[in-house]
């Protein structure tokens, strides 16, 4: 039906109307006081979203993979040992992106839909006497799986190493907690067609006093998404270049409705969309990608078709039966899973109706 | 007065009513059919727009800095000779961004509000017999001074030579002719808040046959902004990383209002609205910095202030008692010129409008 298209895929997430509304505005220029004061609000806000009094928070006009070739070329050097916890499709993305600014990569990799065993970092860490390892990347939430590693933990145990710790908290920021100050988080993450409830088109960065100071000696050469050019501007109230001024505006409205709803509240809501959405499909008879409870993320949930039916037919009852767009499984997930995207502008009602509408596929799908 | 805000700075620019109310609509999935038939025909017209069969054109999610970032790491590698042709601030940044990635830059440059000779130009090149230089770059419209290089017969003494033309358009593109086969134009960038009368957040970039042989070679380590990655997706009719979705669908409505407008009408009016701007300013007796008619872009016109009114003042009137945002100059420019922008979705209306608001506002300031 025209118009009644719902995207259930772990972004772009539905709009607030309200966002919808401030967007079909005239952009502002970028260099007016009006501009500033709202910029400026919105860093504010991306600092009290993810807990960080210490850190700066940078807007990046660019999707979450620039942030995440900002948070290398910044940082590491040709030569630096890198850690990588992968634990699927961006995690590999994020120990690329190192190797092609010349770091001497090592994975730690799991099987899709596990999470990396805090003890074996330890253990691994633990070997690195002479802490040869510079950086160690991570993913908090894993859009390609919807596993969630317990973020927590794993910064505990980089920081009694001392490496610093680079955080892809693209699908986390916004739905789960992160406490960058209170966890020691150096570099995070994210991106705005997530948690923050708005359009693709913005990036966002977090950059910590010690990341600074590994910056100081970071040789890769970069300028659009150097980190001192946006430092410099933020001290002016500005950006170095062009912002998408649009999105920053409604940037704005979601952070209103955010402070509204309460840090705990979103928390807590997205906690309450995954275990209900996990419960229903299970009691469906479906079988989650993700096995451990409390290893799943509250963002995305993957499930596998049941017995003899396709990935693509699933999906193409959603959207055709029911206007409802999930996503495939990625890389060697891809026809092997369906997964279902809860981040962000999504209520419980949102879920209900998802368990319902699933029933109706199933029971038709199975019956062909 | 509320909503009566009118932007005539030289991006982001007006934006048509269309465009707008498409903003508003809820974003779709990007990895979608419907999404991937919009962003081929958009990549279709970029082409039609810059008279090019030959180049591929990408759509980066990232303001035109990105993209003139993109069109040196993609190319250049350490030691590169690159001449800079350089008359203005972004000018300047090209060949900043140059020698960032390791080229051996030689600049050429002239008086702020000049172009460049393109006799000098033929000789310089005529120097280098062992075609040591290996690159360009060049700006079409300086924004920063609103003069505009004769980039066709710049483009004839480089293929002369037979360094590759790297060419920043991002003022000119859809405002001003601009031929990449029939020139010979290798890498040419722009932005989405300039001629295409769409907000920021989105920039362009044509990549030539020749400077993909060029490219095969480059070092630079880059990930966001390669070509190679685009590419790859462009073949698959998608982007490598999730783009603003919203942006390419509106892109999609401004192109379907300037192939309605047609090519050399959307030309000949901006050349009309920059004569017109000119010789009124001229009548007001007013001072311009882009001395010689046919030197002057048609997207932006640099203006001095009579003698004892400052620029801020004047800024400063149009804001307040007409609801007009101008530009101040930049650099060494700031408060000796301000810059009135009319490219992208500006009519004669607007500019007869600008003359009368003008001709009261220095009445005024004249009479304090």
């Amino acid at each position: 039906m025209q118009d009644k298209s719902f995207l259930m895929i772990p972004g772009p997430t539905p709009v607030p109307e309200s966002v919808l509304v401030e967007l079909a505005r005239h952009p502002i220029g970028h260099r007016s006081k009006e501009f500033s004061d709202i910029f400026m609000s919105c860093t504010e806000d991306l600092k009290w979203l993810a807990k960080t009094k210490d850190s700066d928070a940078f807007i990046y006009t660019a999707s979450g993979t620039g942030a995440m070739e900002a948070a290398i070329s910044n940082i590491i050097n040709p030569g630096d040992k890198v850690l990588s916890l992968v634990i699927g499709v961006f995690g590999k993305r994020f120990s690329q992106i190192a190797q092609i600014y010349g770091a001497d990569v090592e994975v730690m990799n799991v099987e899709m839909g596990k999470i990396i065993d805090p003890k074996a970092l330890e253990e691994r860490l633990g070997k690195d006497s002479k802490k040869e390892i510079k950086a160690v990347t991570v993913t908090h939430s894993e859009t390609s799986t919807g596993a969630a590693n317990d973020l927590e933990r794993i910064a505990k145990i980089v920081k009694t190493h001392g490496a610093l710790l680079l955080v892809d908290a693209v699908t986390s920021l916004g739905c789960m907690n992160l406490d960058i100050d209170g966890w020691g988080l150096d570099v995070v993450i994210s991106g705005s067609q997530k948690g923050f409830m708005i359009p693709p088109g913005l990036s966002f960065i977090y950059v910590s006093p010690k990341a600074w100071e590994v910056n100081k000696k970071a040789k890769a050469p970069r300028f659009y998404f150097d980190f001192a050019r946006h430092k410099k501007s933020l001290a002016e109230e500005t950006t170095p270049w062009t912002p998408n001024v649009s999105l920053v505006c409604v940037l704005k409205k979601a952070f209103d409705m955010m402070k509204k709803e309460g840090l705990e509240n979103i928390f807590s809501r997205h906690k309450r969309l995954r275990d209900n959405l996990r419960s229903g499909m299970k009691e469906l008879g479906l079988k989650l990608l993700v096995e451990v409870d409390k290893d799943a993320s509250c963002a995305i949930t993957s499930i596998y078709p049941p017995e003899g039916v396709s990935v693509p037919d699933i999906r193409s009852a959603y959207k055709k039966d029911w206007d409802i767009t999930v996503a495939n499984g990625q890389d060697i997930l891809k026809d092997k899973i369906f997964r279902i995207g809860h981040l962000g502008f999504v209520s419980d009602r949102d879920i209900e109706m998802t368990l319902a509408v699933t029933q109706k596929i199933f029971a038709k799908l199975r019956k062909n």
